[in-house]
């Protein structure tokens, strides 16, 4: 009887077979697993500017996009824009609902849980005082977060959460933004 | 001699007069100053999902953008994607170089600093090792993020920075990020 080979089966959409080669791949060569992502950001008027994604780094390579992204940004009329674009604190909202729901999906697939649908609402409080400094108390940042996720999976009701947790447990940008990160900035003349 | 009025000058884009008239207000009233913004994920596959950005609050109002602004996500062909779109690391420094450079803006203009031009370089560091639990001592998300702007303004070499630091001091993603924001998140069946 001849032994066919198995045809390698993507789950949720995800190539779990090359996961797993990533996984072994880093586990021997640990520098591969250092990337640096970058954007390129330009200065339109008033509240408008524009990013592109282009390049970045990683398995110890430069690397691109096929094409560059340009990201837009933009406030509405209310906050002195001409609301062509979404702001800055909806692009981190979506920053971060693409991402827990990109890596919830990844690590159902390693652990072969199927999933069929995810929607998410994420929204987040501030308060403008902190950004016009008319109370110190105030701060400028988001004073919290609140997601809520529809999930149809291969799992009963009362894992949900579980399932969800493998999202915010491995998502960098739940992590950074729920930790924090260092950041340094320089200006010099153009 | 007749007195004619003055046309509020914009400065830097930024419709001055009406930046000190919002002001004023939210002196007045501190409750028009409570914003939430909000998002609505979709996930198609993989790592393929987007973010409808439409409706938000603020001024003790329901607002919403004159259309739905949609962002896409996507991971490059190296992180098993189909690199349709920025992914969600890309998206967070957009967030961050765009608000930074629209508090820049604004808070340059309320002090009738002009500026000419803008750019900006953002790159963060990542250590996929932290996705992929290889090490426990590796953190999931940026666990650096530098900025390099190059600003054309009517001030000194030497205040460039502080100039920049009018941006990084109000931002409210640069606030958020720097210093890390409660994130509460709820899974139900679909």
């Amino acid at each position: 009887m001849a032994v066919t080979e198995k045809a390698p089966t993507p789950v949720n959409g995800v190539a779990v077979d090359q996961l797993l080669q990533t996984v072994e791949a880093v586990k021997a060569t640990p520098s591969i697993a250092k990337f640096k992502f970058r954007v390129h950001n330009r200065w339109a008027t008033g509240s408008q500017n524009s990013s592109c994604a282009a390049a970045f780094s990683g398995a110890n390579q430069e690397l691109s996009h096929p094409k560059p992204f340009t990201l837009e940004a933009d406030e509405p009329a209310i906050l002195l824009g001409q609301d062509t674009a979404a702001n800055p604190v909806e692009h981190l909202l979506h920053a971060l609902a693409s991402c827990v729901t990109t890596s919830m999906v990844y690590h159902a697939a390693a652990k072969g849980i199927r999933i069929d649908k995810i929607e998410s609402s994420f929204e987040g409080d501030l308060d403008l005082r902190g950004f016009l400094e008319l109370d110190p108390a105030v701060r400028k940042g988001y004073q919290g977060i609140r997601a809520r996720f529809k999930i149809s999976a291969d799992v009963p009701d009362r894992e949900l959460q579980e399932l969800l947790g493998l999202g915010t447990s491995h998502s960098p940008v739940f992590d950074s933004l729920l930790h924090g990160v260092p950041i340094a900035v320089l200006a010099e003349r153009a």
